[in-house]
């Protein structure tokens, strides 16, 4: 590195920070004068590249990052090989015209549309026939002016799909020299697929989310004829302003705890589907696949109604009608003589209030080592300890704060209002069936089984050799 | 790479891990064997160089990392090219005396100072004037021993500046061998800009926060006079007491609903600039500009202090005098009789509560997505969303939630104590204009027109070619 | 980098996205096709290698990676000069038999183990004693299929050893490619560290979960002693119920303070002991470098026990038995006169709890910071200005709240039940030596020396050349 040091100070040099071993950094350009053409050529000089702007009025182009000149597309376009385009898709017409300037050029496409099937072919495409002597890279669309601005590169991962895989090369380098990670997508058909990542809105939240308000509705209403309908009917009484904090609460409660049971019911429905195939190599049903991969977003979203749970659970005794409560049970039972304590009550309602707070506190800890820079630090032992074990516990303990809330009056029959089970009865279900599953996958016979199929082992096998050579592959 | 490899196996080679091509590792010499000194040698023998330390007494300088040699300032200058001097600014004189040795030679001066504006000139600026023949590059120099041992480096800016372009690109080699993101700043006259870096203290922190001591000021003192003093005058009752719960739960609720909303104002402001200006393309006044740039840290401040709203209502059942006037309540009033509950009360407060909940919990959400690990895994469109639309959402509820709080107390005369409108009455104008405009630019006409003109459309333009011209950029 | 890609055309090139400049991208190879071998073979494809697995049935090995070909071991190993090993240690017999192909290759081992100690020797040790005529490199088992499948790589730390300088560097590019930042540990003997790093669980949280664990023992066992069994044995009273929340409150609140003041602990003692000694070069006794070394965790884990803390008092006036108290304060004292509220009695509770929550809000504001993405953005001299300024004021305030807990009660002789001192001010020692320590050394005279001893200056110093030589060193 010395020598090549000494070397280079011979060569006119201009900021060549980065560039990995050029005499002289490369000249880019990039058409367009707008915020993304500004924030690219910025990074692209601050990478160590000289940028040279293609633009219509070079004389008015606004505010450029200093270091770069501008001139028209014409001349930008003879200088560089790679050129950047940063220009909406309904102004593509011009550069028809540039045409002889642009043969054998690298374009790179960064467009992106405002909604998904705008055009009828991919932005890419149709630059791509509009100058079909330069070889177009689709990539970078992902990069706002905003994160290029505020430097939140590093690490990034940005796609790319072409059908010059020299192109792709080049563009893949610059890309690297911005601390971004490049993946290819294959050819210029992917394009469209590429111009629609930006477009996507929280794609692996929406079943998570439906299931969520899904649940909600259903049991806010369930709640609101058990509870409000019910007393209003039966009992003449109007309890409807306790929908806004009783039922809320309630609901938050039921739909927290099935959401965190449903977090870890298709890996237990995995284990056993793969207990009675006795192999790991077939495939789960897709419906399985997918519930398997949204396991996370169905846990936080769990972890977000419980807590609004918590908080409604805080914020009951501030309420007008609590306190009006507190005080009726003073005066309307005449309580004059000092009332004894009921023991088991005590212990109770305090164990449903400890075993609340515990288990709301492990499932803080789940969520806060989801945060990619907390996960990111954990050993997989670590991860595997604190999702799977840790989880688990945290499930029990909130089911267990479920059946200290019901306590006996399962045996009641005033419970069953309109003959219909109490909605925390109904929560209970899913969670208890999940744990007593998990506490049969811990038996040591059945967990041994399980073991041995996870490290590759298959049971009825035709063959002896093929046995042996799964169970070799970590 | 099977060919270099090859090639490699006949040179003798130590530890040359990560070296791009070098058939042998780069030798780079560190002046000073403390902290700073031994932590960067470790980092660079980790990263495949070979070290050479300099130092005055080279028999007997500590533990320094295995693998690398001390000798004296001389023999170590002689062999290495680069020289990172890790050394007090005070004690640069000894380098005078090396002069001869150093010509030529890269020197990095990675030293910074206790205070702003110690020497009248930059250290590196000095040590250039020192060693004229070296070439001094300053950088590096955010970096504390503590990251560079506890491996923190991985993707982390520096900076760079130095009048020799060929130095600063082999440093600069040499940082992003250690996993840093290099800038260039330029030229030494930048030294001092660089060497003010790590003494800055927040500096993005400091307009928001100073808001909101200001707020909480005015309306801390607001209070005190309309609650406590007119209490004391006019009914001679000595509720001082409250200052330290009642009345920081008023400012926090008030002030946090206050900085909310002037985080969306400056955004609105710039719409109505823009959508009356009839072009994006002039600039915004400073003060906005400045405003803009801050509204993460405003949200975060009004976050916090949001926060502390929820605590002290959470704990405002617990509080000694509260429970007093509970009991009071009963036996002042000689309540005997039940009561019968106010049915509209009871749904004001509970919608009062539940709404405070809702715009918090959207807040937090608000204040997550800020996080860097979480906004970095979201798409533009996903952050857009978050950031705007549920930002106004919170706000909108979070206002709602005031004006619950008010209700109809503004008809009443008694309210207007000392003939001042209750604190959370001032507390509302902000954000109702804010929700106001906001709405007003939710108005399909006033919508289209405005996401027009950020696509670069120009309203009253001489020309045509210039409307077509920036319309075209991304 | 034109030049370069005008002569990259001429070549036939297969994805080459990421190589740095290689004519055609190398081939690499890999024994498994399990969940670890899929993964990988995704990932090498993406960053621009081909890929060729060998597999004892080549014809059915399942699903693998597009454009990755699988043959037969002998077969694959021909080709590639880098073999990935992602085969289960109990079957490595079958590589004896490819010995002959084997010859010269590096062979890389990503083996685990499920236990530490399985095997007399390391996985890798074993491996090279079987083929000894390949250069096993031991390294890149901290990845799992699950990180590398997520593309969670960008910036992990893996490491790295083998007996072969030469395939170590091999392998470092590759990993290097896949975005890792590589670790050289030496040589193969290293293997068995490196295969029980996989198998650690949270080594630096050991220390701080245990002071917890006993902490909490012993207030538990301590208060149950001195409030349940003293009420039951002295008074005859049973309120064994108050376990549950009553107590864990109190002994959550005392063992998060105590382990707060323990964070700090440590930096006091080196203080006074690099005061003491008039020198910072003496390296500290072992256990406080151990010490400070977990100060985070020690302060994390005092965070969430205070977040529990926070919790179970927020519940507090929800439960069953607080309630009945509230009634039973009203009915047994038989009042029926308003009661004047104690003014003092009012200062000092609201006191406690706006201190407690401003104690707990700093300490959370310091949990946020220790977060790597909200560290991350710190300049040191920020960093240190919350965990070293903010740090203490936490501490100080929270101290504080235990001392308004206490307030008088130390004078009364019923707060000594069978004369042992309550358990609040047992935990008000360690906080309160802590704040006094460090107030003496942010005496002026003080803090001066500490000063200059950290800047490398000693005090009673035999040779003066040495004093300047350290004082030097940054």
């Amino acid at each position: 590195m010395k020598a090549e040091s000494e070397r280079r100070v011979e060569g006119a040099s201009l900021k060549p920070l980065g560039a990995a071993a050029a005499p002289e950094p490369e000249l880019l350009c990039i058409f367009g004068t707008g915020d993304l053409g500004r924030s690219l050529g910025l990074r692209l000089l601050q990478s160590g590249y000289r940028v040279v702007y293609g633009s219509r009025r070079p004389h008015s182009s606004g505010p450029l990052p200093e270091g770069a000149e501008v001139m028209s597309h014409e001349s930008a376009a003879k200088l560089a090989s790679v050129i950047f385009v940063c220009v909406h898709r309904e102004h593509y017409e011009f550069l028809e015209t540039l045409t002889p300037h642009l043969e054998g050029k690298v374009l790179v496409d960064l467009s992106n549309n405002l909604k998904k099937k705008m055009y009828p072919e991919a932005n890419a495409v149709y630059l791509q026939r509009l100058v079909p002597g330069a070889a177009v890279v689709k990539g970078l669309n992902t990069l706002s002016a905003w994160a290029l601005q505020n430097e939140l590169l590093a690490g990034k991962q940005v796609y790319l799909c072409g059908d010059s895989a020299e192109a792709k090369q080049v563009v893949s380098e610059t890309a690297t020299q911005l601390g971004l990670t490049v993946l290819d997508r294959g050819s210029l058909s992917a394009a469209r697929e590429l111009e629609d990542f930006p477009l996507q809105l929280f794609p692996e939240w929406r079943l998570p989310l439906s299931v969520a308000i899904g649940l909600i509705a259903f049991f806010f209403f369930y709640l609101v004829i058990r509870d409000v309908i019910y007393e209003w009917i039966v009992k003449k009484s109007d309890i409807s302003y306790r929908i806004m904090v009783s039922l809320g609460n309630k609901v938050f409660a039921i739909v927290s705890l099935i959401m965190l049971s449903l977090c870890y019911l298709p890996g237990i429905i995995a284990a056993f589907l793969q207990l009675y195939r006795g192999t790991k190599y077939r495939r789960f049903p897709h419906w399985l696949d997918r519930w398997m991969l949204c396991r996370k977003q169905i846990g936080l979203v769990a972890l977000g109604i419980a807590s609004l749970h918590a908080v409604y659970t805080f914020i009951i005794p501030l309420r007008y009608s609590e306190k009006r409560q507190l005080i009726s049970s003073v005066v309307m039972n005449n309580i004059t003589t000092p009332v004894g304590l009921d023991k088991i009550l005590a212990w109770r309602t305090e164990s449903f209030y400890a075993l609340g707070i515990l288990g709301f506190f492990l499932f803080v800890l789940l969520g806060l080592t989801s945060l990619p820079s907390v996960g990111g630090t954990l050993s997989w032992r670590e991860f595997s300890f604190i999702q799977s074990k840790m989880g688990h516990l945290s499930l029990l303990i909130c089911t267990a704060h479920g059946y200290f809330y019901g306590w006996d009056k399962f045996l009641r029959t005033s419970t069953y209002k309109w003959y219909t089970p109490p909605a925390y009865m109904l929560c209970l279900i899913v969670p208890s069936v999940v744990l007593v599953l998990k506490a049969l996958l811990l038996l040591p016979c059945v967990d041994r089984t399980l073991t041995r199929i996870r490290q590759g082992w298959e049971r009825t096998q035709p063959g002896e050799k093929t046995v042996i050579d799964k169970a070799t592959n970590l």
